[in-house]
C-alpha cells in the first residue's frame, strides 16, 4: 500500500501520541493535513544545514515564496529543527545514533498518523571519506559496524537484537544516475561505517584521549578501506535498520569535506 | 596540580589545535584569557535550558549584566551552545553517548589550553525516574549500562576498551548536602542508568518499533530498580568515564519530571 509502518501493537491503544521531540501530536496538530501530501524526507544532522536546505528546495522547485525564510515546524522544541518546502520535509537529527534514533521513531510515526505514502528518506550531510577525492558524494550501499559488519546492534530491555543495515539498492542507483548531471561532485557507491564517537572510534589523532599511534590508526582505516568503506559518520546503521523496518525507501548521501 | 589532563602525546606536537564543533581554536582565540578562570562547567542536553541557566546563575551570583540575555560563545557552530556566568560555564551537548563525547572530548582540550585548576563538571537536566516520586532529584553514585554494570564500552579502532563509570563520591555527598536546604525537591543518591535509545532501550511502549509486552517492560525496570538503578537516561557513563580519566571531578545530577 505504500504506507509507513509502524510495528507496535501499543499504539492504536492509545488515545494520544505526543511526539514529544518534535512539539507535535495527534490532538494538538492535524498531521494529515500538515504532513499527508509529503512525499520526501531529507535529514541530517545540523539545524542550520537544514534550514538553508529547505529553502533551496523551495528555489528549486519554483515554489510560492522562494526567496523567503522557512518556518520551524519544531519551534516548540529546541531538539530538532523540521522545514517543509512542498512535498519535501526537511529535519535535523543532532550528532549519533540516539540522537537521530529518537528522532526517527517520532518522525515515523508523524508519517504513519499523517497517512503519508510512498515516502522516500534520504540522509544528507556530510562525513570523513577513505581513500576518494575531497569533494566527492558517497552513496551508501551498506552501512556497516565498527567491525566492517552488515548490522546494527540494538538494546531492547538489555538484550541485543541484531539488525539488518541494508539500504535500498533501487535508490541508490538513481541517485548515482542523478549525480551524473552534475559533473563538479564525483560520486560513487560504497559501504558507509558507522562509529559511536568521533575521536578514537574514528582514529583521529586530536582528541582529549588518544592511545594508539598514527601507523595503528592508518592499518585500522586500510582494514576498512578494503571492507569496501568509502566514508564514515555516526548515525547510518540505524537510520538503515529503522528505515528498513519500517517501508521507509532510505539512502544515505554524503559529502565529503574537502 | 588540579589542572585537566589530556591524555593524548599528539596534542603536544599539533601547531594549532580546531575544537571545529564548538568554533573555537587555539590559534582564533586566546583560550587562558577567555576560560582560564573557569571553576565550574554545568552541562545538560537542551541548549535553551543552558542559556536559561546561565542566566539564572548571574541572577544567584549577583554578577554585572543580570537579567540581560547571554551571548552564545559557540554560536558560530549549530551544533553545540555555550554560555558564561563568572566562574560558571554552562555547555549543552545534545542528546546521547555520541553527542556529549564529542562535546566532552573539545571541552575537555579547551579547559586543558586554557589552563584551568579544580574544575568541577556537573551534569544537570531531566531523566526517567524509577521508582521514586515525581519530582525527585537523583545525584549519580555510579553510571551503569543497560545490563546494570557500572563500566562503558569505548570501541577504539574496532576493539571493546572497557572503562570505569564512577563517579566523585565527595562531590555527590557535597551535593546531597546543599539539597537538604531546598526542601522542595526530595533529593537522592543512586545508580544512573545509561542507554543508547530512548524507546526500545529504555522500555517505552509508544516508540515506532515495539515487540515487549507492557509486563515484559515492567519486568525489566523491576529488575533495574532491584540492581539500584534510580533514573535512566541516555549519557552518564560516557560521562563518568570520560571525565574519570581526565582528572575532573565530575557529578550527574538530574531531575525527574512529574
Amino acid at each position: 500500500s505504500g504506507l509507513v509502518l509502524v510495528k507496535n501493537p501499543h499504539l492504536d491503544l492509545m488515545e494520544e501520541d505526543i511526539l514529544y521531540h518534535l512539539d507535535l501530536g495527534t490532538k494538538t496538530h492535524n498531521l494529515p493535513a500538515m504532513f499527508g501530501d509529503i512525499k520526501f524526507v531529507c535529514v541530517g544532522g545540523s539545524p542550520n544545514r537544514m534550514r538553508a536546505f529547505a529553502r533551496f528546495m523551495q528555489r528549486e522547485l519554483g515554489l510560492a515564496g522562494a526567496g523567503e525564510d522557512v518556518a520551524d515546524i519544531c519551534a516548540g522544541s529546541d531538539r530538532y529543527a523540521m522545514y517543509r518546502a512542498g512535498p519535501v520535509l526537511s529535519v535535523s537529527h543532532g550528532m549519533g545514533i540516539p540522537s537521530i534514533s529518537i528522532m526517527l521513531h517520532e518522525l515515523i510515526k508523524l508519517l504513519h498518523h499523517a497517512k503519508c505514502r510512498d515516502v522516500t528518506i534520504i540522509r544528507i550531510g556530510t562525513s570523513g571519506g577513505l581513500g576518494i577525492e575531497a569533494g566527492s558524494v558517497v552513496i551508501t550501499d551498506t552501512a556497516v559496524d565498527s567491525s566492517f559488519r552488515p548490522r546494527f546492534e540494538q538494546v531492547v530491555l538489555g538484550d541485543v537484537v541484531v539488525r539488518s543495515t541494508e539500504l535500498d539498492k533501487e535508490l541508490a542507483e538513481e541517485l548515482l544516475a542523478c549525480s551524473r548531471e552534475i559533473p563538479d561532485f564525483p560520486t560513487l557507491v560504497g559501504h558507509t561505517m558507522c562509529t559511536y564517537d568521533f575521536y578514537e572510534g574514528q582514529g583521529r589523532l586530536d582528541g582529549a584521549l588518544c592511545s594508539f599511534s598514527s601507523e595503528k590508526k592508518l592499518e585500522y582505516l586500510r582494514r576498512a578501506y578494503d571492507a569496501g568503506v568509502r566514508n564514515i559518520e555516526m548515525e547510518s546503521t540505524a537510520f538503515a535498520a529503522l528505515c528498513g523496518l519500517c517501508g521507509l525507501k532510505g539512502e544515505s548521501c554524503r559529502f565529503h569535506l574537502p
